[in-house]
Protein backbone atom coordinates (compact mmCIF):
# COMPACT_ATOMS: atom_id res chain seq x y z
CA UNK A 1 0.00 0.00 0.00
CA UNK A 2 1.71 3.52 -0.73
CA UNK A 3 1.43 5.79 2.10
CA UNK A 4 0.43 8.25 -0.34
CA UNK A 5 -3.14 6.52 0.09
CA UNK A 6 -3.14 5.38 3.59
CA UNK A 7 -6.04 3.62 4.82
CA UNK A 8 -8.82 6.52 5.23
CA UNK A 9 -10.11 7.61 9.03
CA UNK A 10 -13.56 7.80 8.80
CA UNK A 11 -16.17 9.10 11.70
CA UNK A 12 -19.32 7.82 13.53
CA UNK A 13 -21.63 10.80 13.78
CA UNK A 14 -22.93 11.85 17.16
CA UNK A 15 -26.00 12.50 18.61
CA UNK A 16 -25.82 16.58 19.67
CA UNK A 17 -28.62 17.37 22.32
CA UNK A 18 -29.61 20.87 23.13
CA UNK A 19 -31.78 21.43 26.06
CA UNK A 20 -33.23 24.33 27.88
CA UNK A 21 -35.73 26.34 29.40
CA UNK A 22 -37.68 28.03 27.18
CA UNK A 23 -37.34 31.30 26.44
CA UNK A 24 -33.41 30.58 26.71
CA UNK A 25 -32.81 30.82 22.87
CA UNK A 26 -32.59 27.02 22.29
CA UNK A 27 -34.83 27.04 19.00
CA UNK A 28 -32.51 30.22 17.66
CA UNK A 29 -29.32 28.33 17.91
CA UNK A 30 -31.11 25.07 16.98
CA UNK A 31 -31.90 26.91 13.17
CA UNK A 32 -28.53 28.64 12.71
CA UNK A 33 -26.72 25.58 13.45
CA UNK A 34 -28.60 23.33 10.80
CA UNK A 35 -28.00 26.20 8.77
CA UNK A 36 -24.21 27.09 8.82
CA UNK A 37 -23.64 22.97 9.49
CA UNK A 38 -24.10 20.86 6.48
CA UNK A 39 -23.22 18.20 8.66
CA UNK A 40 -26.05 17.89 11.30
CA UNK A 41 -29.69 17.56 10.67
CA UNK A 42 -32.49 17.62 12.86
CA UNK A 43 -33.72 14.83 14.47
CA UNK A 44 -37.65 13.74 13.27
CA UNK A 45 -39.68 12.87 15.58
CA UNK A 46 -43.05 10.79 15.37
CA UNK A 47 -45.89 12.10 17.22
CA UNK A 48 -49.50 11.00 17.87
CA UNK A 49 -50.77 14.73 17.87
CA UNK A 50 -52.62 15.74 14.88
CA UNK A 51 -50.76 17.67 11.84
CA UNK A 52 -51.08 21.67 11.87
CA UNK A 53 -51.27 23.60 8.79
CA UNK A 54 -48.05 23.88 7.30
CA UNK A 55 -46.67 20.68 8.59
CA UNK A 56 -45.11 18.20 6.52
CA UNK A 57 -45.37 14.58 7.51
CA UNK A 58 -41.29 13.38 7.18
CA UNK A 59 -40.14 16.41 7.88
CA UNK A 60 -41.82 18.39 10.68
CA UNK A 61 -42.73 15.12 12.44
CA UNK A 62 -43.95 11.23 11.40
CA UNK A 63 -47.30 11.55 12.07
CA UNK A 64 -48.85 8.63 13.20
CA UNK A 65 -51.91 7.10 15.28
CA UNK A 66 -51.81 6.11 18.93
CA UNK A 67 -51.46 2.11 18.03
CA UNK A 68 -48.65 2.71 15.98
CA UNK A 69 -46.98 4.46 18.55
CA UNK A 70 -47.50 1.91 21.25
CA UNK A 71 -45.96 -0.31 18.85
CA UNK A 72 -43.19 1.29 18.50
CA UNK A 73 -42.98 1.26 22.16
CA UNK A 74 -43.54 -2.31 22.98
CA UNK A 75 -40.90 -3.42 20.35
CA UNK A 76 -38.72 -1.02 22.11
CA UNK A 77 -37.92 1.34 18.73
CA UNK A 78 -38.01 4.54 20.25
CA UNK A 79 -34.56 6.37 21.46
CA UNK A 80 -36.64 8.31 23.73
CA UNK A 81 -40.06 9.10 24.26
CA UNK A 82 -43.10 11.22 26.23
CA UNK A 83 -46.53 12.13 27.20
CA UNK A 84 -47.23 15.82 26.55
CA UNK A 85 -50.59 16.68 27.35
CA UNK A 86 -52.54 14.22 25.48
CA UNK A 87 -50.30 13.41 22.48
CA UNK A 88 -47.11 11.09 22.50
CA UNK A 89 -43.57 11.99 20.75
CA UNK A 90 -41.04 10.12 20.51
CA UNK A 91 -37.44 9.27 18.35
CA UNK A 92 -37.80 6.10 16.02
CA UNK A 93 -34.26 4.50 16.56
CA UNK A 94 -33.30 3.07 13.10
CA UNK A 95 -33.13 6.41 11.04
CA UNK A 96 -30.70 7.82 13.24
CA UNK A 97 -28.66 5.10 13.48
CA UNK A 98 -28.85 5.22 9.79
CA UNK A 99 -27.34 8.40 9.97
CA UNK A 100 -24.98 7.52 12.38
CA UNK A 101 -23.59 5.11 10.46
CA UNK A 102 -22.99 7.13 7.78
CA UNK A 103 -21.02 9.88 9.43
CA UNK A 104 -23.90 12.56 9.51
CA UNK A 105 -24.73 14.24 12.70
CA UNK A 106 -28.04 14.45 14.50
CA UNK A 107 -29.54 17.35 16.42
CA UNK A 108 -32.01 16.56 19.06
CA UNK A 109 -33.84 19.45 20.69
CA UNK A 110 -35.49 17.72 23.84
CA UNK A 111 -35.42 17.83 27.74
CA UNK A 112 -34.06 16.88 29.99
CA UNK A 113 -36.75 13.34 30.49
CA UNK A 114 -35.43 12.73 26.59
CA UNK A 115 -31.89 13.11 27.12
CA UNK A 116 -31.19 10.75 30.13
CA UNK A 117 -33.55 8.48 28.12
CA UNK A 118 -31.24 9.02 25.07
CA UNK A 119 -28.28 8.75 27.70
CA UNK A 120 -29.16 4.94 28.59
CA UNK A 121 -29.73 4.15 25.23
CA UNK A 122 -26.60 5.48 23.55
CA UNK A 123 -24.51 7.29 25.60
CA UNK A 124 -21.24 6.85 23.73
CA UNK A 125 -22.90 8.72 21.19
CA UNK A 126 -24.63 11.92 23.07
CA UNK A 127 -23.09 14.98 22.78
CA UNK A 128 -25.41 17.08 25.96
CA UNK A 129 -25.45 20.95 25.89
CA UNK A 130 -27.53 22.97 27.96
CA UNK A 131 -28.87 26.03 27.33
CA UNK A 132 -28.38 28.83 30.54
CA UNK A 133 -30.08 32.25 30.16
CA UNK A 134 -27.96 34.96 31.24
CA UNK A 135 -30.60 36.16 34.10
CA UNK A 136 -34.26 35.49 34.83
CA UNK A 137 -35.13 39.13 34.20
CA UNK A 138 -34.19 38.41 30.60
CA UNK A 139 -35.55 35.16 30.64
CA UNK A 140 -39.04 37.26 31.23
CA UNK A 141 -38.59 39.41 29.08
CA UNK A 142 -38.08 36.47 26.14
CA UNK A 143 -41.22 35.15 27.08
CA UNK A 144 -43.21 38.25 27.39
CA UNK A 145 -42.04 38.99 24.04
CA UNK A 146 -44.11 36.22 22.66
CA UNK A 147 -46.80 38.60 22.80
CA UNK A 148 -50.19 36.59 22.60
CA UNK A 149 -49.26 34.96 26.07
CA UNK A 150 -51.43 36.24 29.51
CA UNK A 151 -49.52 37.14 32.68
CA UNK A 152 -50.62 34.03 34.24
CA UNK A 153 -49.00 31.90 30.94
CA UNK A 154 -45.98 33.92 31.05
CA UNK A 155 -45.65 33.08 34.94
CA UNK A 156 -46.58 29.23 34.36
CA UNK A 157 -43.70 29.28 32.24
CA UNK A 158 -41.08 31.22 34.33
CA UNK A 159 -42.14 28.60 36.76
CA UNK A 160 -41.06 25.76 34.72
CA UNK A 161 -38.18 27.25 33.06
CA UNK A 162 -36.83 27.53 36.64
CA UNK A 163 -37.53 23.47 37.43
CA UNK A 164 -35.95 22.58 34.04
CA UNK A 165 -32.76 24.91 34.66
CA UNK A 166 -32.60 22.08 38.18
CA UNK A 167 -30.89 19.39 35.56
CA UNK A 168 -28.03 21.74 34.51
CA UNK A 169 -25.96 19.57 36.12
CA UNK A 170 -26.83 16.19 33.81
CA UNK A 171 -25.00 17.86 30.65
CA UNK A 172 -21.19 17.70 29.38
CA UNK A 173 -21.27 21.32 28.31
CA UNK A 174 -23.21 24.67 29.46
CA UNK A 175 -23.81 27.44 26.85
CA UNK A 176 -24.90 30.70 28.81
CA UNK A 177 -26.79 32.70 25.88
CA UNK A 178 -25.59 36.06 26.47
CA UNK A 179 -25.45 36.62 22.77
CA UNK A 180 -27.20 34.46 20.37
CA UNK A 181 -24.28 34.58 17.65
CA UNK A 182 -21.41 33.80 20.46
CA UNK A 183 -23.71 30.86 21.93
CA UNK A 184 -24.62 29.11 18.34
CA UNK A 185 -20.46 29.66 17.85
CA UNK A 186 -19.89 28.44 20.83
CA UNK A 187 -22.27 25.23 19.88
CA UNK A 188 -20.22 24.81 16.47
CA UNK A 189 -17.21 24.61 18.21
CA UNK A 190 -18.41 22.11 20.47
CA UNK A 191 -19.94 20.28 17.56
CA UNK A 192 -16.46 20.40 15.48
CA UNK A 193 -14.27 19.32 18.55
CA UNK A 194 -16.37 16.49 19.42
CA UNK A 195 -16.02 15.17 15.76
CA UNK A 196 -11.84 15.22 16.49
CA UNK A 197 -12.50 13.21 19.19
CA UNK A 198 -10.27 9.97 19.08
CA UNK A 199 -12.95 7.49 20.24
CA UNK A 200 -15.45 9.03 17.46
CA UNK A 201 -12.72 8.73 14.31
CA UNK A 202 -12.92 4.93 12.61
CA UNK A 203 -9.84 2.95 10.93
CA UNK A 204 -7.34 5.50 12.92
CA UNK A 205 -5.27 2.67 13.83
CA UNK A 206 -4.88 0.75 10.21
CA UNK A 207 -4.40 4.56 9.43
CA UNK A 208 -1.06 4.89 11.56
CA UNK A 209 0.11 1.28 10.58
CA UNK A 210 -0.28 2.44 7.14
CA UNK A 211 1.67 5.83 8.22
CA UNK A 212 4.22 3.58 10.08
CA UNK A 213 4.48 1.13 6.59
CA UNK A 214 4.30 3.84 4.51
CA UNK B 1 -29.84 39.17 45.37
CA UNK B 2 -30.83 40.79 42.49
CA UNK B 3 -31.78 38.00 39.51
CA UNK B 4 -29.98 41.00 36.78
CA UNK B 5 -26.82 40.37 38.52
CA UNK B 6 -26.55 36.95 39.25
CA UNK B 7 -23.14 35.23 40.40
CA UNK B 8 -20.48 34.80 38.41
CA UNK B 9 -19.63 31.67 36.51
CA UNK B 10 -15.85 31.36 36.46
CA UNK B 11 -13.64 28.63 35.01
CA UNK B 12 -10.89 26.85 35.65
CA UNK B 13 -8.01 27.04 32.67
CA UNK B 14 -6.94 24.11 31.39
CA UNK B 15 -3.64 22.23 30.25
CA UNK B 16 -3.74 21.83 26.46
CA UNK B 17 -1.07 19.40 25.43
CA UNK B 18 -0.38 19.18 21.52
CA UNK B 19 1.79 16.15 20.61
CA UNK B 20 3.15 14.70 17.16
CA UNK B 21 5.84 13.28 15.39
CA UNK B 22 8.20 15.63 14.92
CA UNK B 23 7.81 17.42 10.96
CA UNK B 24 3.60 16.75 11.48
CA UNK B 25 3.13 20.92 12.00
CA UNK B 26 2.99 21.12 15.81
CA UNK B 27 5.34 23.90 16.20
CA UNK B 28 3.27 25.79 13.50
CA UNK B 29 -0.32 25.10 14.67
CA UNK B 30 0.69 25.96 18.42
CA UNK B 31 2.53 29.69 16.96
CA UNK B 32 -0.53 30.13 15.55
CA UNK B 33 -2.60 29.12 18.67
CA UNK B 34 -0.83 31.40 20.58
CA UNK B 35 -1.47 34.09 18.30
CA UNK B 36 -5.02 33.73 17.56
CA UNK B 37 -6.36 33.15 21.20
CA UNK B 38 -5.34 35.39 23.63
CA UNK B 39 -6.16 33.40 27.17
CA UNK B 40 -3.47 30.47 26.91
CA UNK B 41 -0.16 30.89 27.21
CA UNK B 42 2.91 28.67 26.28
CA UNK B 43 4.44 26.52 29.51
CA UNK B 44 8.11 27.72 30.36
CA UNK B 45 10.22 24.86 30.61
CA UNK B 46 12.95 24.40 33.03
CA UNK B 47 16.40 23.04 31.67
CA UNK B 48 20.03 22.59 32.36
CA UNK B 49 20.84 23.08 28.71
CA UNK B 50 23.05 25.99 28.06
CA UNK B 51 21.28 28.89 26.85
CA UNK B 52 21.36 29.65 23.10
CA UNK B 53 21.88 33.08 21.21
CA UNK B 54 19.03 34.72 21.28
CA UNK B 55 16.72 32.79 24.12
CA UNK B 56 15.56 34.63 27.21
CA UNK B 57 15.44 33.32 30.65
CA UNK B 58 12.00 33.26 31.66
CA UNK B 59 10.75 33.51 28.34
CA UNK B 60 12.05 30.62 25.93
CA UNK B 61 13.19 28.14 29.58
CA UNK B 62 14.02 28.53 32.46
CA UNK B 63 17.83 27.83 32.73
CA UNK B 64 19.07 26.23 35.63
CA UNK B 65 22.02 24.12 36.80
CA UNK B 66 21.76 20.32 37.37
CA UNK B 67 21.56 20.72 41.12
CA UNK B 68 18.94 23.16 41.22
CA UNK B 69 16.43 20.78 39.03
CA UNK B 70 17.50 17.51 41.03
CA UNK B 71 15.70 19.45 43.80
CA UNK B 72 12.30 20.30 41.78
CA UNK B 73 12.49 16.73 40.84
CA UNK B 74 13.11 15.23 44.44
CA UNK B 75 10.49 18.16 45.49
CA UNK B 76 8.13 16.76 43.06
CA UNK B 77 7.80 19.89 42.21
CA UNK B 78 7.36 19.08 38.27
CA UNK B 79 4.63 18.21 36.43
CA UNK B 80 6.70 16.32 33.87
CA UNK B 81 10.06 16.02 32.81
CA UNK B 82 12.87 14.34 30.67
CA UNK B 83 16.71 13.25 29.77
CA UNK B 84 17.07 14.28 26.22
CA UNK B 85 20.65 13.34 24.93
CA UNK B 86 23.03 15.12 28.22
CA UNK B 87 20.19 17.87 29.34
CA UNK B 88 16.69 17.84 31.43
CA UNK B 89 13.61 19.75 30.73
CA UNK B 90 11.17 19.80 33.19
CA UNK B 91 7.76 21.88 33.81
CA UNK B 92 7.64 23.44 36.88
CA UNK B 93 4.12 23.35 38.81
CA UNK B 94 3.75 26.14 40.74
CA UNK B 95 3.49 28.59 37.46
CA UNK B 96 0.96 26.81 36.02
CA UNK B 97 -1.35 25.89 38.80
CA UNK B 98 -1.30 30.17 39.19
CA UNK B 99 -2.06 30.40 35.77
CA UNK B 100 -4.56 27.82 35.38
CA UNK B 101 -6.61 29.03 38.99
CA UNK B 102 -6.73 32.81 37.14
CA UNK B 103 -8.65 31.23 34.26
CA UNK B 104 -6.04 30.96 32.28
CA UNK B 105 -5.36 28.05 29.87
CA UNK B 106 -1.86 26.80 29.37
CA UNK B 107 0.33 24.85 26.32
CA UNK B 108 2.37 22.23 26.12
CA UNK B 109 4.59 20.96 23.01
CA UNK B 110 5.26 17.77 24.51
CA UNK B 111 5.68 14.26 23.98
CA UNK B 112 3.75 11.48 24.95
CA UNK B 113 6.11 10.34 27.27
CA UNK B 114 5.48 14.31 29.26
CA UNK B 115 1.76 13.85 28.58
CA UNK B 116 2.01 10.18 30.17
CA UNK B 117 2.67 12.11 33.70
CA UNK B 118 0.69 15.42 33.02
CA UNK B 119 -2.25 12.61 33.00
CA UNK B 120 -1.02 11.31 36.35
CA UNK B 121 -0.96 14.26 37.89
CA UNK B 122 -3.38 16.57 36.87
CA UNK B 123 -6.04 14.45 34.42
CA UNK B 124 -9.00 16.54 35.23
CA UNK B 125 -6.80 19.83 33.35
CA UNK B 126 -5.75 18.13 30.62
CA UNK B 127 -6.80 18.15 27.42
CA UNK B 128 -4.41 16.35 24.62
CA UNK B 129 -4.42 16.93 20.97
CA UNK B 130 -2.20 13.92 18.81
CA UNK B 131 -1.38 15.45 15.63
CA UNK B 132 -1.06 13.31 12.76
CA UNK B 133 0.84 13.73 9.35
CA UNK B 134 -1.47 13.04 6.15
CA UNK B 135 1.23 10.60 4.91
CA UNK B 136 4.47 9.33 5.58
CA UNK B 137 5.53 10.80 2.12
CA UNK B 138 4.41 14.19 3.31
CA UNK B 139 6.45 13.53 6.65
CA UNK B 140 8.92 12.74 4.61
CA UNK B 141 8.96 15.99 2.27
CA UNK B 142 8.67 18.50 5.51
CA UNK B 143 11.71 17.00 7.05
CA UNK B 144 13.75 17.06 3.84
CA UNK B 145 12.86 20.53 4.16
CA UNK B 146 15.14 20.96 6.93
CA UNK B 147 17.95 21.71 4.71
CA UNK B 148 20.64 21.80 6.44
CA UNK B 149 19.67 17.69 7.38
CA UNK B 150 21.55 14.58 6.13
CA UNK B 151 19.55 11.98 4.71
CA UNK B 152 20.74 9.82 7.44
CA UNK B 153 19.21 12.46 9.66
CA UNK B 154 16.35 12.50 8.24
CA UNK B 155 15.98 9.05 7.94
CA UNK B 156 16.42 8.55 11.79
CA UNK B 157 13.66 10.76 11.89
CA UNK B 158 11.42 9.16 10.26
CA UNK B 159 11.64 6.01 11.76
CA UNK B 160 11.40 8.07 15.28
CA UNK B 161 8.62 9.68 14.11
CA UNK B 162 6.76 6.05 13.02
CA UNK B 163 7.53 5.42 16.80
CA UNK B 164 6.08 7.91 18.63
CA UNK B 165 2.58 8.06 16.26
CA UNK B 166 2.11 4.49 17.90
CA UNK B 167 0.93 6.25 20.90
CA UNK B 168 -2.12 8.31 19.41
CA UNK B 169 -4.25 5.96 21.05
CA UNK B 170 -3.17 7.69 24.57
CA UNK B 171 -4.79 10.83 23.26
CA UNK B 172 -8.32 12.68 23.57
CA UNK B 173 -8.42 14.21 20.27
CA UNK B 174 -6.41 13.55 17.04
CA UNK B 175 -6.08 15.78 14.39
CA UNK B 176 -4.62 15.01 11.22
CA UNK B 177 -2.86 18.19 9.68
CA UNK B 178 -4.03 17.98 5.91
CA UNK B 179 -3.97 21.80 5.86
CA UNK B 180 -2.45 24.26 8.33
CA UNK B 181 -5.27 26.42 8.76
CA UNK B 182 -7.62 23.62 9.26
CA UNK B 183 -5.55 22.17 11.92
CA UNK B 184 -5.21 25.43 13.70
CA UNK B 185 -9.39 25.90 13.29
CA UNK B 186 -9.90 22.82 14.63
CA UNK B 187 -7.87 22.96 17.29
CA UNK B 188 -8.84 26.41 18.52
CA UNK B 189 -12.75 24.59 18.10
CA UNK B 190 -11.13 21.75 20.78
CA UNK B 191 -9.88 24.63 23.23
CA UNK B 192 -13.05 26.30 23.16
CA UNK B 193 -15.49 23.83 23.61
CA UNK B 194 -13.22 22.34 26.47
CA UNK B 195 -13.49 25.60 27.90
CA UNK B 196 -17.52 25.12 28.32
CA UNK B 197 -17.53 21.60 29.79
CA UNK B 198 -19.56 21.46 32.63
CA UNK B 199 -17.07 20.60 34.92
CA UNK B 200 -14.61 23.64 33.94
CA UNK B 201 -16.70 26.08 35.09
CA UNK B 202 -17.02 27.35 38.96
CA UNK B 203 -20.32 28.24 40.23
CA UNK B 204 -22.59 27.11 37.74
CA UNK B 205 -24.40 25.63 40.99
CA UNK B 206 -24.87 29.34 42.69
CA UNK B 207 -25.65 30.73 39.14
CA UNK B 208 -28.52 28.59 38.52
CA UNK B 209 -29.70 29.22 42.42
CA UNK B 210 -29.60 32.70 41.57
CA UNK B 211 -31.35 32.43 38.34
CA UNK B 212 -34.07 30.37 40.10
CA UNK B 213 -34.72 32.89 42.71
CA UNK B 214 -34.38 35.75 40.50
Amino acid sequence: MSSEFPHAVRRRGLMLVLSSPSGAGKTTISREILAQDANIVMSVSATTRPRRPGEQDGVNYNFTDLTAFNLMVNRRELLEYAKVFDNYYGTPAAPVEVLLSGGRDVLFDIDWQGTQQLAEQARDDLVSVFILPPSMVELGRRLESRAQDSAEVVALRMAKAADEMTHYAEYDYIVINRDVAQSVAQTLAILQAERLRRDRQIGLGEFVKGLRQG
